[in-house]
């Protein structure tokens, strides 16, 4: 049986774009040849995905191209900085690419984030299509036209609104994805559900074990749901404005737990697992959310695979990291909070119920 | 005398700004406070200009910031590359400025460049205002929102488009100017007149010893003249799809110029003086301009204290140096020339026009 290829538009008046969804979407030349006919073609991979799909892709590509190069990044987030990203450049100018050049990003965040801050700023601008090769880049850097890169003094501190053409998620790629990769990419699917849909929160919980077993079906519909929701709040506040800020639920202790342990340490996905769980907590105890409601999200989030509880840190550390967070305005930090399974706001919340659900939420302390 | 202040509009949609031209800006708190009021702003400067003029906007913005801080970077096209960028982010993260800094870019083109660039991706965009200080750079770069930094293999190959806020050109910061640098600015004031409106041309003819002499109300003139000739220009073509093209009258030629004897050696607006020539002379070969005309355009040219001849190398070399400009796709370069004063056109030209044009135009050839 072979698996429907979905599409999902975003629309972004003239920086509108399809994403499309389905298996075997690497092969499918007649997908990629109206971007790319006749124009030079970079792809940009890393030297992990690179030797399983680049190969496939660089076939799919090569009869219409005009000329065709690939860059090969180093592999993870501690290369998400300018040397990476003056890696591409270099190999763009050494084969003198021009303006009507474009960029293919196959990988995962990282490389997304890189090739397409990449593409934003190469000759003030130029095109590319993204193909996500990670759940979690299929289901978040899809949506949104976010690039950039990390400075030593802070993450994703440099970058540009950059929409991609097209995107290609390819299911076929996550069957060669590690277990904690796939459950951190179900994070955010889970989250998508948790602020915006709950009927689709609970068909996330009843196919988790298909998810998890890799059903190109599952994935296939879990990503464009994702999509969809991502695009929706995405239309409506393209330059994170306002409605955008509910998309980082979960991410305001979630970006607190990876800086106290280093970057890396934890996965995203696995750090906006145990952050959403806090959120909760906090939506619970200013009585937005009821008890069942964040029994259940957290329950889902465990069945994903991913922590519930951050690293065992006074209440105080945890204030601290988040007050240096980026999206917290001259330090007092808002947060994306539960009205209900299905909806989010943003708020402040008073200091003694922040620390009550830290102490609740993090390893050794009780519900 | 005071100098009346004169208003020119840049209408880019929701992109929209002012440029204020006149005497004294610097001092006008009632400009820079609907922007700058309770945000943290750094005013970004090079080690030469920040002396003459930081102090002065620093008195002018320190009662309505929040936060007020002076990044100076090293003067020089030479420095225009990522380290020099980089000192902008440091500082900027080290003083924790959010998505609400506004940067103030106060210096030439260089500054302008840099720190527009810089508010162009810190946390994917900030907003900021110029304070042009070189009449090069109140005439050019206050239109247009093109930001970047240099490539060792290529110049501007790294950018964005960022529109600013705010453009404030204090013709009372050109006393200071050198004279080269007076000069190198008359010759885009020359191209705008050129390219867009004989009757301009005619009066910088006419005021050229007044404009020479710094007189304030002759220079506020031709630069709100030549600000709204750009302006209309970019209003029709924002991100450089074609009309925008004739802006680069006299670049193609004075690029190769600046790449051949290494960028620094003449001043962008020497060799696009000498660029003008060799343009007026190749659409003079294409019987597109009269001989009295490139005649009247090479004198003003002159007039202004610029080069009309370039350096003494064979065609050949020109071409080469032309072919790898970042305007010309495939190798092939388009020109831009004259049909008639105060009209252009963008079009390739054969071969032999161009040689002969070039050996026509280099010191030792003859007209």
């Amino acid at each position: 049986m072979t698996t429907q290829t979905r599409q999902v538009p975003v629309d972004l008046g003239d920086r509108s774009y399809p994403i499309m969804i389905g298996q075997g979407l690497l092969e499918r030349r007649d997908l990629f040849a109206p971007i790319i006919a006749g124009r030079s073609v970079a792809i940009v991979t890393n030297e992990t995905v690179g030797p399983l799909y680049a190969g496939a892709l660089r076939r799919t590509l090569s009869a219409d191209a005009a000329q065709l190069i690939e860059i090969v990044l180093p592999d993870g987030e501690q290369h998400k900085h300018w040397q990476t990203l003056n890696k591409v450049f270099d190999a763009l100018l050494d084969n003198r690419f021009d303006r009507k050049s474009v960029i293919v990003a196959l990988g995962g965040g990282v490389v997304g984030d890189v090739a397409g801050f990449a593409a934003a700023v190469y000759q003030r601008g130029i095109d590319f299509i993204q193909v996500p090769t990670t759940l979690l880049a299929q289901v978040d850097s899809s949506v949104g036209g976010k690039t950039g890169i990390n400075h030593p003094l802070g993450k994703n501190m440099v970058g540009a609104f950059h929409q991609p053409r097209l995107v290609l998620a390819d299911v076929g790629c996550l069957q060669t994805l590690p277990p904690r990769e796939l459950s951190a990419g179900l994070a955010e699917v889970i989250k998508h559900g948790a602020i915006a849909d709950e009927r689709y929160l609970g068909s996330v919980e009843r196919t988790l074990p298909r998810l998890l077993a890799r059903d190109a079906d599952a994935l296939s519909d879990a990503v464009a749901r994702s999509c969809e929701i991502k695009a929706e709040v995405v239309a409506k506040d393209e330059r994170e404005g306002g409605l955008r800020a509910i998309l980082n639920f979960g991410h305001t202790f979630g970006h607190a737990i990876e800086a106290g342990l280093g970057y890396g340490e934890w996965l995203h996905g696995e750090a906006v697992g145990a952050g959403m769980v806090m959120a909760a907590q906090l939506s619970l105890r200013l009585g937005l959310l009821g008890d069942a409601q964040a029994g259940r999200l957290e329950s889902t989030i465990q069945a994903a695979g991913l922590p519930v509880r951050g690293p065992a840190w006074p209440a105080q550390r945890y204030v601290e990291l988040m007050s240096v967070d980026k999206k917290a305005e001259r330090g007092t930090p808002k947060f994306v909070l539960l009205q209900g399974l299905g909806s989010a706001c943003v708020q402040r919340a008073p200091d003694d119920a922040v620390v009550a659900t830290l102490q609740a939420c993090t390893q050794g302390g009780a519900l």
